[in-house]
């Protein structure tokens, strides 16, 4: 059986390219990543997903990004809410960017791909939505993969070449959503928000959250996204 | 004052990095990183090393590579002791090699730097002692760099370009302790063994010591590490 490494954070994206590795057939080792307060009900959320597709390797990594700092994913600064999506694109890079983040993720998917003995490793990221973050594009992915095959056994002695499956890079939200719902996945267990209350209920108001309620509306799919209570009237007043 | 992120792991290489870094007169930003057991004397060094150069600024970043494992640094593999060292080079990668060490160590560098707003990032690679580790390469520093552009807010924006300092890159042990000797620094300080006793002390016959002892060898410098008393005698017969 195939062995692959899936970068899992418990978002919509990440769920998603998890529900492909698990069609394709290959043996998932989940990667998760706890870096603080902050994404708490993220973790349990990539334990509801690991439960759902029955996977037994899941490895979550305490990392001390907050020490680090310089984000308001890791530090306290204050998550925008409900503000023009237009304004957040191109060359705008968010608060909410964390510096290197994609790259010290795939850094340890890579050291875990390594010891496995596998030339796979499966990340969420996609361009269509890329909303300033300069570690989800196309040439950056390139890049690391060409990179990772110069830092591994595999790239001396040519046994592997590692391989940085995108296999949402070209898709919009509503293709992702639609896809993952296609392959029976339930949503319900995802959670997306930049900032949930302590019960892992989603603010409806992020860029995150916008971004996937408009997807849900977008493919057609009833968004089952728990929301904090004061955000559900504005969840069906929202313009695609 | 120029900024630098500095990898130190207390190491002969690392520690006459920064002895550079400090002579050339950056502001330095030290980044160490606790992986277990292994390597605590290692840490202890670090520290030395910091306060020797007063350097107010060193980030000891715990991670769990334990947990993903495949080397003798961090598993309970017995480190190689007394062996032949031209067996050792080239090809043949050791099982003290700790998989994607250096890409993991760069990329949180990496992310202290973009916080730091600085493009400065020094490493203690070199490929002339290069024995078997694939990231110690000068392609796969380059092919880091690359990466790191890609990767960050200086790629996307371009207002600065992430270099990847590594000054030792061309040197021998001997030419790389003489460096450190002309600048003044103290060894003493250091700690290269593998496999080090509970005070610290070094073992004298694993492949990192024995380089280490060729190197002051051949550099004419005296020895000034801390040898665990049984091999005091093996290092006075070491041969270059």
């Amino acid at each position: 059986m195939k062995k692959a490494v899936v970068l899992l954070s418990g978002g919509l994206d990440s769920s998603t390219v998890t529900a492909i590795a698990h069609h394709e057939g290959y043996e998932i080792h989940c990667l998760s990543f706890n870096y603080g307060q902050r994404n708490v009900a993220e973790i349990a959320a990539a334990r509801r997903v690991v439960s759902f597709f029955k996977i037994p390797n899941h490895y979550i990594v305490d990392i001390d990004l907050g020490k680090i700092g310089g984000s308001a994913l890791t530090d306290d600064i204050k998550v925008p809410k409900n503000r023009d999506q237009k304004s957040n694109i191109k060359n705008d890079i968010p608060v909410t960017y964390v510096p290197a983040r994609n790259t010290i993720f795939l850094s340890y998917a890579l050291a875990w791909a390594e010891v496995l003995t596998t030339d796979t490793i499966f990340i969420g990221v996609n361009v269509m939505d890329y909303s300033g973050y300069p570690d989800c594009r196309r040439e950056y992915i390139k890049a690391f993969e060409k990179m990772a095959n110069l830092a591994t056994r595999a790239g001396v002695t040519g046994e592997t070449t590692i391989k940085i499956q995108t296999p949402l890079i070209n898709l919009s939200k509503a293709q992702i959503i639609k896809q993952g719902n296609s392959l029976g996945f339930d949503y319900s267990l995802t959670l997306s928000c930049y900032d949930p209350d302590a019960d892992g209920k989603a603010c409806g108001s992020c860029d995150s959250c916008i971004q996937r309620k408009k997807g849900f509306l977008k493919a057609g799919v009833k968004d089952p996204t728990r929301y904090q209570k004061k955000n559900r009237i504005a969840t069906n007043n929202i313009s695609i």
